[in-house]
């Protein structure tokens, strides 16, 4: 394949085979090489076996040349990796004694004997210059074994990796001129509207070269990561800010805000800004979207409280909806919704209040009333009500619809809040 | 390399490239073909671009002959794993009209039309058969497209490609006669005690080799996974029961039930044997210990409700706590959380009422309430009403405060429930 400027990474251990351990190396490696443009595009996973260690060294070196090891450095017998690595280019293994004597050293500072086993961990191949571990016995190396390709091994234990990554891999790939351009992103959040037809919207924004443009879609928000390389934070900023004020007049509404921006902190934003206050009345979702309101500390400032109303009992006694209402239209239905909203409103007195109806499964549903279908009540400062149903769909589970429906009546609040914004500003 | 029986699993993701996320998916699936007991030597992560697609297959069909694909299956340009897998091996693409189907039929559920991208899921290579997606729109793939190599495609969306890994992809490997000598734990789960000191009382039984003990912790919740290797789940279960009954009598009732038992699920179940109801009001969790309850389906025949008593006004003429109270004691205090439980076992007319008032961060903390001071009050069917303090610590995130509240108010309701469960049978 000839000579690619790339990195891999490559982690070695049976364990992570197994799946007995998460491997969050990977995502650390991957956003460390990303911050230091550095091109990568292999990640490979092998167990604890010489033989396959030597395969993979057989196609990283044809594709990449820059190869990035983790694990397989600790003393017993099935940490293999240096091993591997020398035998692999026939280069003998020699032991460092300034090694040995640090590890002893670090032995000694926690009242221990170094065993004999730690031994092993002094070894390196000849012409290999030690990458230090500040956090633990085993030192990494840095090596050059052949013209245009670099070896670096680090420990699997996370927050060895970390301290030795900081410490040495960053300052030593910025000596080789890395990191000059860096990697700035935005992430732009949208609800009520679907991945693909976002996509379809931006199509002419997908295949820009700098910045990019990239969807993302999870539990009913989607996401657009626009990034760009420059060689300051600023100058990306500058790539990327007439990109996202495209998507954003595309999308109008649908936007609510980037990267730290939740729903829950964009509604209280403008709650606050207005000097307004909320309460919710929740039925099947049993206390969530009081919940994802005050997961912002300082919400107290606009969410007054809020009433569970799970049994129709609490409907009726506390909300005061009317027990008529829920034998002929059910407890699942818009009149009821509205009923809870305009109940809660007056028992909190607060501005706005947001109330919840609905079957989350996997019981309940039936052919008129399906699992998934969900009123939500929105009582406005002015007096008015309005109820607006969703069907968030049968085959969702009961978490899922909880979930989609707290986040759904936050959503509506949102944009009524922004249109009273447009209205009195 | 010749024919060797193993699994490779091939990740297709530019993001996960990035270490925009953390790619657990390697993780379960590692776990899933250990479980049935299919051999698997590597894992390759790749993004999303064809060329590099086709390099992966030319590697990976060499040394293993079950690809695992996951990720690259959605509706926008970038998925490419279908058609880089067709390509690679000279097939046409055929949609699948089938398929379009079912996608037209899960938008149309959730009140939605099919964008036309979205057609491309339903694209397959020539003699490949649908894996199909109870969860999401793009189905998967198994195909056989030459003598002794079989691949299976997944989504990328963890809870997508555990649906259909359960619901498929291990029937179809038990059919070829993998997973004979199965693996079965079962999971013990326990509140009220620490990791290192459940460990320290269970020692002996932590060097066993059939079955194994293993102990994890999380978010205040101890495990011990007993796992045991049978040819049948009966074997296994007789090897673990001698284990899981000696754990079980150690830890008393610090456990609180094994696998799917929930603390939510075995609070409901004691409840239900009691036909007894349960309310909750709610400070600093605001929602979430309602929300917790009715995680469950069928928790109406138990939990009546509850009050969101956020703000002091909420509590003071909602719940009918003296305003007097407050200002003496303040909102987050012994006597305010006996005042709410009580209020609200009296206003839902419940057996039994929890309570929950704190101070979960990460402003508000003073040196004589600091942050993490939590109050549970718990109001008894005969009448009684007790207080808990309990110190969660300053250096815990707001998130992990209202988490551990919520489970230390239903732990504590469970406790109480089984003492009057051996008083009364």
């Amino acid at each position: 394949l000839g000579y690619i400027m790339a990195a891999e990474i490559i982690c070695v251990g049976t364990e992570l085979l197994l799946g007995d351990i998460l491997n969050s190396n990977l995502q650390y490696l991957g956003q460390g090489l990303a911050a230091l443009g550095i091109p990568h595009f292999y990640q490979t996973v092998v167990g604890d076996n010489i033989d396959r260690i030597h395969q993979v060294l057989e196609v990283a070196t044809k594709r990449s040349n820059i190869l990035i090891f983790t694990g397989g450095l600790g003393p017993t017998a099935d940490d293999l990796t240096t091993e591997a690595i020398a035998s692999y280019f026939d280069t003998p293994l020699k032991r460092d004694e300034a090694v040995v004597a640090d590890i002893e050293q670090k032995f000694a500072s926690r009242d221990r004997e170094m065993a004999p086993s730690n031994l092993k961990q002094a070894l390196r191949p000849v012409g290999a210059d030690i990458l230090p571990n500040p956090k633990g016995t085993a030192p990494g190396m840095i090596w050059q074994p052949t013209e245009h390709l670099t070896i670096l091994t680090f420990p699997g234990v996370p927050r060895e990796l970390y301290a030795m990554w900081e410490e040495t891999a960053i300052p030593f790939f910025k000596d080789q001129g890395w990191g000059q351009d860096l990697i700035h992103s935005e992430m732009l959040r949208f609800r009520g509207v679907t991945e693909s037809g976002l996509a379809e919207q931006v199509a002419h924004l997908l295949s820009l070269a700098n910045p990019t443009v990239a969807p993302y879609a999870s539990q009913g928000e989607i996401r657009l990561r626009v990034s760009a390389k420059a060689p300051s934070v600023e100058a990306a900023m500058a790539l990327i800010e007439p990109v996202a004020t495209e998507i954003r007049s595309i999308a109008g509404n649908d936007y609510f805000g980037s990267d730290g921006d939740t729903l829950t902190k964009v509604v209280g934003n403008l709650l606050k800004l207005k000097s307004q206050t909320l309460s919710v009345a929740e039925s099947c979702t049993g206390g969530g979207l009081g919940s994802m309101i005050t997961e912002v500390s300082g919400s107290s400032s606009y969410f007054l409280g809020g009433v569970q109303s799970y049994g129709n009992g609490v409907k009726i006694k506390v909300l005061g909806v009317p027990s008529e209402l829920i034998e002929t239209k059910g407890a699942v239905s818009a009149e009821v919704a509205k009923a809870m909203a305009i109940g809660v409103q007056e028992l909190m007195g607060s501005d706005w209040a947001l109330s919840i109806t609905g079957i989350a499964g996997p019981g309940g549903g039936t052919v008129e009333k399906p699992v998934g279908l969900v009123y939500i009540g929105i009582a406005h400062p002015n007096g008015t009500v309005e109820a607006l149903e969703y069907k968030m769909g049968t085959t969702r589970d009961r978490d899922l619809i909880r979930h989609l429906s707290s986040c759904t009546a936050l959503d509506q609040l949102r944009r009524r809040l922004l249109v009273n914004q447009e209205i009195s500003g």
